[in-house]
């Protein structure tokens, strides 16, 4: 009983909501509201997305306003906060930073030196000591998560298994990395890895190179493959899909594409599916893949 | 003595040089002619240089003309053959074969369904079963592999050497997919994996990404690592860099390159180590990597 009341007590407070770039944060706050949760939006200036924050509560915040923004979020009431959207790094040089985070800047700048993982991990371990609990998205709003299965009607035949298991093993090998969350396989050969140029530019680059006749093979053959880091804080940047990943899958030319069942965001699963059935592509949420 | 003479005998053979695209065909064959041994060339259609084969006797063949390519290289008296150039992957209904290929087609076939390794060293096979004997560019020419040690006057400092050490630990993660050969890091942070695009693509695309704001590090951050695939066959295929690839570090603003000593191609050894001086970054030759 007093479980259930902590329960509900927690998921009366507002839910705060940092928002970076893209339909994502908006995504994840429409869902949060409908089950009937309060939330306020927290943009981050030259992230957020101006036209459609205004749709909820919200609070423009400087990325170098902590202090801002901790109070603005103590005073809304919240306690839970979601990080989610892109953040392109910026040089700390650009960042107009408040004392609260001033004080923080040398422990900033040391996560700066590492990876994406390093870097979002100990962002998050600040906010828990000023007060607040960070949680994933997919916390707050299980129904964002790619289930298993297919997603439209399509579904992939063998040779593009092959080239899923290809694609899930070259992710996996980068996992010491911290980098590399999505790869496009072709008959058992490599096209891309994605690093620091994100998925949409990577399927933009093997169409560039089917354009160019760097690579012939005939259209609907190949596969982009999707999985979180090994060891990623999923808190924060899971991967994620939408309908411009299918569009770009179909003009990359590839028969579809695979994403990990409940650790992948899928923004818009309606319209996913139907772009994957009018594009005539796969697109599935396959098993967590078994680590060694 | 009886070694003695047999060796003059090979080397008194004409060279048979089977020519893709770009500049090291020619490279080498300088290299083998300086050495005063006689080339013939054997420009592949559609990747060999017409405007430089013509310093040498050559003769044209179709990809799909392997026997072509057998009776002429046979009734040159070449015995010796090596291969070397881009052969973008070309789509097999594109090739128009020889009788003597035709029959060896289903094998061809077969071999397509893997990564280059896999294509290129079936491909070697062959002609050896013919009755050539295939050799790596660096065996007819070690002089145009890269030494140990740096090429212009600026050496890496320590970041760099730590961003040497990630980019080779990613090579040689990337090593059973047949991918990879070369990887940009920036302060431990993996910006780009090479695949089917090339090492100039993936340089413009870091420069392109700095451009658009999506790498912020000043510029002198960063470098480029190449070294050959684990398990690479080195008679085809070792990595290659020349003045075009320090055009591509100095654009995509990085603080040099750093390649595999004694299994790295250099063209224009002279010109690279220049234009790495006129552009400020290093550019050096390093030991090979222990492989576990």
């Amino acid at each position: 009983m007093l479980d259930v009341n902590q329960d509900r007590a927690d998921t009366q407070e507002p839910l705060a909501i940092i928002c970076g770039g893209g339909s994502l944060p908006l995504a994840v706050a429409d869902a949060v509201a409908r089950r009937g949760r309060r939330v306020v939006l927290f943009p981050i200036r030259g992230f957020g997305d101006a036209a459609a924050v205004g749709r909820y509560p919200h609070h423009w915040v400087g990325l170098g306003q902590f202090g801002r923004m901790c109070r603005l979020a103590h005073a809304e009431g919240c306690r839970d906060v979601v990080f989610i959207g892109h953040l392109i790094r910026p040089s700390l040089h650009e960042i107009r930073f408040d004392w609260q985070t001033l004080r923080l800047l040398p422990r900033v700048a040391r996560l700066y030196r590492g990876g994406d993982d390093r870097l979002l991990s100990g962002i998050g371990r600040i906010f828990e000591e000023h007060g607040f609990r960070l949680l994933g998205a997919h916390e707050v709003a299980p129904e964002i998560l790619v289930p298993e299965g297919l997603m439209g009607r399509r579904a992939p035949g063998e040779p593009e298994q092959a080239d899923i298991a290809t694609g899930l093993a070259v992710l996996a090998a980068m996992g010491p990395f911290d980098v590399g969350q999505a790869a496009v396989v072709a008959n058992g050969h490599v096209l891309a890895i994605e690093a620091a140029e994100g998925t949409d530019a990577m399927l933009l680059r093997v169409a560039d190179l089917r354009k160019a006749g760097r690579i012939r093979y005939p259209i609907g053959i190949g596969v982009l493959v999707k999985a979180p880091k090994v060891g990623q804080d999923r808190r924060f940047d899971l991967p994620s899909i939408g309908p411009q990943t299918v569009t770009g899958v179909i003009r990359a030319g590839l028969a579809g594409l695979a994403v990990v069942a409940g650790s992948t965001i899928v923004a818009q699963p309606g319209i996913v599916a139907a772009a994957a059935d009018r594009g005539k592509i796969f697109a599935i949420g396959i098993p967590e893949p078994q680590r060694q």
